[in-house]
């Protein structure tokens, strides 16, 4: 009976309000971004050409896509009271326990006072986000204060800048427009929905943001592409994974990185990461994690009919580019605040508060008796 | 069309859940917490007795609520991190923004890494919050570092002490014991539901907490006191109150502290609020605020049967003991947090991950443009 209960729990299937960003899974495996197709726009676009689409309602002509990127170009510099705070975070710490914490240190400094000033939040928000991320991973565990306006064009290169001191390659730099792509927006998933409810009391934007983070960082939701890494990095060569991952079958352990809550037969992200990733290996020259990931992509299908979702290939493919695989999640967010953020604009302009009902499992009623007759 | 989809939103009278801590309006009026009737609990019992009734799943033995409330006062010191965080936020900054950025950096200092230190977390919350905005407050608006250990017996009396550097009274011990309780549980309002979304996701405590504290934050959830206090500090006698009342009445303006989106006929917690008002009132010699508070309440029931809800006298009782009205939320944090987490450990006993459905209103498909033909 507990079973049942849960079978229906989790809201699933249940409508709770609407949206024109995204459709998950309509035709079964599609995903679309305001009626894109998600392989058009990994193949064709930039990332911030998509963000404008999301968050402006449209793909932006040149003009606006200049003065787009030259906007958040602008938006780089960090308040030196979020560096110290940043300084504040231990070595140690959850990183998204730091994205978590910087979003809502931004929100003291630079308030969203009015719905009006939105955009212009958002916008901050998507030009800082590497920056904290970089600031605290460098500051914590290379002792570097580095320096968060760099250059670079796009988001992706700025953080690979960040991270490694470095101007990224222009693969490196377009695999991060296709990840940020992939990643950014995935319709009422529990993070989104964080945000929405938290945006139907009408709070203030960076409320909305920080709850998301705070639930992409649940091991049910973000996380999955550091767990593929976590499994990928176990094996030496292709058959050891095979001999690995049939052991892991066998015993039934959860293998992370396959399947999907809504998509049925695949996961069109996947196709498309995969193919980055081994561009990446042959860049590097790489012979084991891509063969690695290759031969767990043909076992589990074989054995389990379970296919990669986007984020078994985006493990591979960030180790490749030198990403430190707790630095994973955080990239999620870095991608994602443009879905969150535009279904809270969407949330706040057609509202009602989020507030469902509970079945009562509890006692109907309780006597009250004193503390000296308990 | 728009308003009767509106109609639907929200989740209104959809259920997203079970939950055994709380009955909301069940009989028309009545709240109860684990089958308590809340008349029953804030008359007889300490905060804490009901803090532990939440999160221990009983009422404590005389033994079990002084280990309890020993263990407590035994959390109140404050990690320095934390400190120098608070001290980086201004003044000016919205005081739910300070809690939640609390919440959060005590997350990157003493991150939960296993559910079975829940309980221990929780307890930690309960009992620095206090501090957390005492001391940001005392800090920026008087340039005083506070002590956080105060030998007060309770978390009221603890808050009280911090806020006004002495030792509050019996009375005002009293009456933030029965203010905590009236708060401290409300079912699947808002606040709460974005807590367990977040637990759905098997995220940790610091984060659900903080992701409840940004809804909280929103002017149609929390923050109702904030705004009945502005209401009543305005008219200096009941007339006055009474003409100016209707006025805002002939022109349609919002009344904030009257009517509830369950309850219909009264609020429960008000009687008892109100009582402790009218004694605060006698005690302060108070010849204003309640008698306007009280004309308040019959003229909007006279006008539009509208009944005070449990924000309308706290606003009173709160600035009779010396509370700054922009405190006024974040008590409510003191108290809802052990709501919040009773609801996040109920989530992680029987979870599944909360991901509703949208009703997608967006292009059916979209045909890609290359940019420069846009």
């Amino acid at each position: 009976m507990v079973d049942k209960k849960l079978g229906g729990a989790g809201l699933r299937g249940q409508v709770a309000g609407e949206t024109a960003l995204c459709t998950v899974g309509k035709t079964g495996a599609g995903l679309t971004y305001r009626g894109y197709d998600i392989t058009d726009l990994a193949t064709n676009a930039q990332f911030e050409e998509v963000a404008h689409l999301l968050l402006r309602g449209h793909l932006p002509t040149e003009q606006e896509l200049a003065e787009y990127k030259a906007k958040l170009k602008s938006l780089r510099e960090m308040p030196e009271a979020l560096k110290s705070v940043l300084e504040l975070i231990p070595a140690d710490a959850h990183p998204m326990d730091v994205m978590r914490t910087g979003c809502s240190m931004l929100g003291n400094l630079e308030e969203e006072k009015d719905f009006s000033e939105q955009d212009d939040k958002i916008d901050r928000m998507l030009a800082l986000f590497p920056a904290i991320i970089c600031y605290w991973y460098r500051f914590s565990h290379d002792g570097v204060r580095i320096e968060t306006n760099t250059d670079e064009d796009s988001i992706g290169a700025h953080f690979l800048h960040m991270l490694h001191g470095k101007k990224p390659s222009e693969l490196h730099e377009k695999v991060m427009h296709v990840s940020l792509i992939l990643y950014a927006e995935h319709e009422f998933n529990a993070s989104t929905f964080t945000a929405r409810v938290c945006a139907s009391t009408l709070s203030d934007i960076h409320s909305c943001v920080t709850g998301a983070i705070g639930s992409l960082r649940g091991p049910l939701h973000g996380g999955a592409n550091e767990a593929a890494m976590e499994l990928i990095e176990r094996f030496k060569t292709a058959d050891e994974a095979e001999e690995g991952l049939m052991g892991m079958l066998a015993r039934k352990e959860k293998i992370m990185g396959f399947g999907h809550a809504i998509y049925r037969e695949s996961d069109p992200r996947n196709v498309i990461i995969k193919e980055w990733s081994e561009k990446l290996a042959e860049e590097v020259g790489d012979t084991v994690l891509y063969p690695v990931s290759v031969r767990c992509e043909e076992v589990m299908w074989r054995e389990k009919k379970l296919f990669c979702n986007a984020d078994f290939f985006h493990a591979s493919a960030y180790n490749f580019m030198g990403i430190p695989t707790k630095l994973f999640t955080p990239i999620f967010v870095m991608s994602r605040v443009t879905g969150w953020t535009a279904h809270v604009k969407e949330q706040r302009a057609n509202n009602r508060i989020i507030r469902p009902s509970a079945d009562y499992t509890g006692p109907e009623s309780a006597e009250w008796v004193a503390i000296e007759n308990r």
